[in-house]
C-alpha cells in the first residue's frame, strides 16, 4: 500500500539550521483513524526547532520536518476522534502521542510518559517518524490535537507560538503558584522570557522582575508587564537583590550563568525553575545557595494538554499578545537566518499564505 | 555585672578540627528569662563540628565550643519557660533561636528564619556568642530545648545524634513523601546516611537503597534495614537503574560526585534532596537530566522543631536504635581523631561521666 505524502521544508543535513531547508514531499505517519489531518496555516519558529537541527542536543535523524508550534484547519478526522470536526481550528505543541495509560498519564502529567513522542524527528507509538509543521500539512495524533474554538480572541499568528514557548512559562508558573503574593524573576527576556512576564502578570503576580546581563531591553520588558529589571552585570546584584522573590524561571541555556547568584535570589523556600535546555552542562554552583534557606531547583518541559487550554483562555480573557516577528513560509530560510541572528523581537511565526484565507 | 562561666572543651584554632580541644572556661550567653541551663549528660559528634573548626565552609570565630546534638537535664528554668521544669530530660539541635515572629517563623519553618541562630560559632538575638554542647553546661533559648520526656524508650546516648545527624535525612523524607508507595535512595551511607536508610524504612517507604561507590557496606546496609545497594562504581549504572526511585537523599559531599547520575536514578517527578555540604562547589551537571522528567533538586537544612519532635515520636515507638561509638567526653580530642579516620559507624557520642548517674 503506497504511503500518502505531505508538502513541506525538510532538513536534509546539519546545514538545515543554518537556513537550508529544501521544500519537497514527505511521508508523515500511516493513517489510524485516531488521527487528524491539519491544513497548517500558520506554525511558529521555536529554539528547539533549530537546536535540533543543527544535533546540538542529539543526533537528528535526517531528512525531517521540523516545527512544533502548529495552528491550521482540520480536514481529515480520524472515526474515533471526537473531540474535533472538519473545519475546526486545531492546535499542536511540542508533544504529539503518549501512552496514555501509565500512571503519569492518567495523573495529567503526560509530559513525563516514558513513551511520550515529540512533535518531530521522534517515533510513534506505530513506529512511523515524526513530522512537524514547517509544512501544507500535519497528521498528528487525535488526543494532542487541540481544539482552538473556544479562544476566538487570539488570532492564530499570535496563537502559535504559545503552544511550545507559551506553555513552557505557563506551566510552572502554575505549578508553583505565580499570583497574587508572589514575586516572580524571569532570567533572560527573549521567546521564552517575553511569555513568561506576560503571563506571570496576567496570573496576578505582586511583582515580576526580569534578571537579564544589562539592562538594554528594559524598555520592552517594562512595556510587556515588567515592574524592574536586574543586571548581573552590576557588581553586588546577588546579595543587593538577594532573597527578594518566590518563583524564578530560568530561560537561560549559558553553560557559563551565574547560576549560584540565581539561587541567591529565591526567598527562603523559593523555587527557580530550569526551562533553558544548554548544549552542555549547567555550571558547578554552591549547595550553600541551596540549601541553607531550603531553596530548590527544578526542572520542567512544555506542558501538559489540561496547562495548555487554561494557558489560551487566559490569554484569550486577559488578551496575552504575543510579540512576534512574521515571514512567509516560503521564506522560511530567511526566517532561520534572522533567528540565528537574534533578530526576533520575540518569536518569529511562519505564515502559510496559500491556506490563509 | 560578671558573666557566669561554664566549663567545656573549647576550640581555639583551626588546630581544633585535628583533635586539639582545650578544656577551660567559657562565657555563656547572658542569662535571661526566657532561657534553660542543661547539665549536660551526652553530645553527638556531628560532621558540622569539624567541618565549622576546621573553617572549611567558614571562617570560624575562634574561640568556642562547638557540638549541636545535646542532651542532658534542665537544671535552671527561665521564669518565661512553660514546658520544661527543673529535672527534665530535655535536647537542643542545630538551632537554637529564631525570630519567631516571620511568616516563616510562624509557618513552622523557622529553619530559614532570617535570624536563625545556630547553636554554636553564631550570635544570639541578644548579641552574645552562641556556644555548644562539648561541655558541662549549656545555655539555650528555652523556645529551642525539646521537652524528651514523652520518649522514654529512646537511651539519651542514641537520641543525641538524632538531634542533627537524625533531624537532617527525617525532614526531607517526610517533606517528600517517603512511605509506603514510595522507593528512596540514600547517597552515601555514613552518619547521615545509616539514619536515611532507618527512617525511611520505619516511614514504611516500600524499598530503600543506598548508592554509594562500592558494595563495602553492603552488609551494614542491610542490617540497616536497606533492600539493596547500587555501586557507582558499576559501569553503566545510570542505565541499569534509572528512572527507578522517588525520592532521594543525597549526603555526599564530595565536588567530584556523579551528580547528573544521581538524577537519572529518579523516576519522572521525583526529588534529590541535598543535604551533603561539599567544601566547594556542587559539579557542573545535566539540566537535560532534570527537566525531560520534571525532577526537582530541593535543599534542606536539619529541621523544625514540629518534625523533631515527630521523628522522635518515630523513633520511640518504632525503636529506630541510632548506630554509634561511644567516648568519654575527656576523650574527646581521640574521638575527634577516630573521627577524622573515618572510622565512625556511624555517630560519636561524647558521654559526660560525671553528670551520667
Amino acid at each position: 500500500m503506497s504511503r500518502d505524502t505531505f508538502n513541506g521544508w525538510v532538513g536534509k543535513d546539519l546545514s538545515a539550521a543554518d537556513g537550508n531547508l529544501v521544500f519537497e514531499e514527505f511521508e508523515p505517519k500511516r493513517w489510524e483513524e485516531t488521527d487528524v489531518d491539519i491544513e497548517i496555516t500558520h506554525t511558529g519558529m521555536c529554539g528547539s526547532d533549530i537546536h535540533t537541527l543543527s544535533g546540538g542536543w542529539h543526533a537528528p535523524e535526517f531528512p525531517y520536518v521540523v516545527g512544533h508550534e502548529i495552528v491550521g484547519r482540520a480536514v481529515r478526522v480520524g472515526s474515533k476522534v471526537n473531540h474535533i470536526k472538519v473545519g475546526d481550528r486545531v492546535g499542536v505543541g511540542a508533544q504529539s502521542d503518549s501512552c496514555g495509560e501509565c500512571e503519569f498519564c492518567l495523573s495529567g502529567n503526560e509530559t513525563v510518559c516514558d513513551k511520550w513522542v515529540q512533535t518531530y524527528d521522534s517515533r510513534h507509538l506505530n513506529g512511523d517518524r515524526s513530522q512537524g509543521g514547517y509544512a501544507d500539512h500535519a497528521r498528528v495524533p487525535g488526543r494532542f490535537v487541540i481544539d482552538l474554538t473556544p479562544y476566538p480572541n487570539i488570532p492564530s499568528e499570535l496563537l502559535a507560538p504559545m503552544l511550545c514557548g507559551g506553555i513552557t512559562m505557563f506551566s510552572p508558573l502554575k505549578r508553583y503558584g505565580a499570583g497574587p503574593g508572589k514575586k516572580v524573576g524571569i532570567i533572560g527576556l527573549g521567546g521564552l522570557g517575553h511569555f513568561g512576564v506576560m503571563f506571570a502578570k496576567a496570573m496576578g503576580a505582586d511583582e515580576v522582575v526580569v534578571i537579564s546581563r544589562n539592562k538594554s531591553k528594559e524598555a520592552d520588558a517594562k512595556k510587556l508587564g515588567a515592574d524592574r529589571i536586574i543586571a548581573t552585570s552590576e557588581p553586588g546584584w546577588e546579595k543587593t537583590y538577594g532573597s527578594t522573590l518566590d518563583i524564578i524561571i530560568n530561560t537561560a541555556d549559558s553553560t557559563t550563568m551565574p547560576f549560584s547568584g540565581y539561587l541567591r535570589l529565591l526567598r527562603p523556600l523559593g523555587t527557580i525553575v530550569q526551562v533553558g535546555a544548554p548544549d552542555g552542562n549547567m555550571p558547578a554552583w554552591s549547595g550553600f545557595a541551596l540549601f541553607m534557606k531550603q531553596r530548590s531547583i527544578a526542572g520542567s518541559i512544555v506542558g501538559s494538554r489540561a496547562d495548555i487550554k487554561e494557558m489560551l483562555q487566559l490569554a484569550n480573557d486577559k488578551e496575552v499578545k504575543t510579540w512576534a516577528n512574521f515571514f512567509p513560509m516560503t521564506k522560511v530560510n530567511d526566517a532561520i537566518k534572522a533567528f540565528n541572528r537574534s533578530e526576533a523581537r520575540y518569536r518569529i511565526v511562519l505564515i502559510n499564505e496559500k491556506h490563509v484565507h
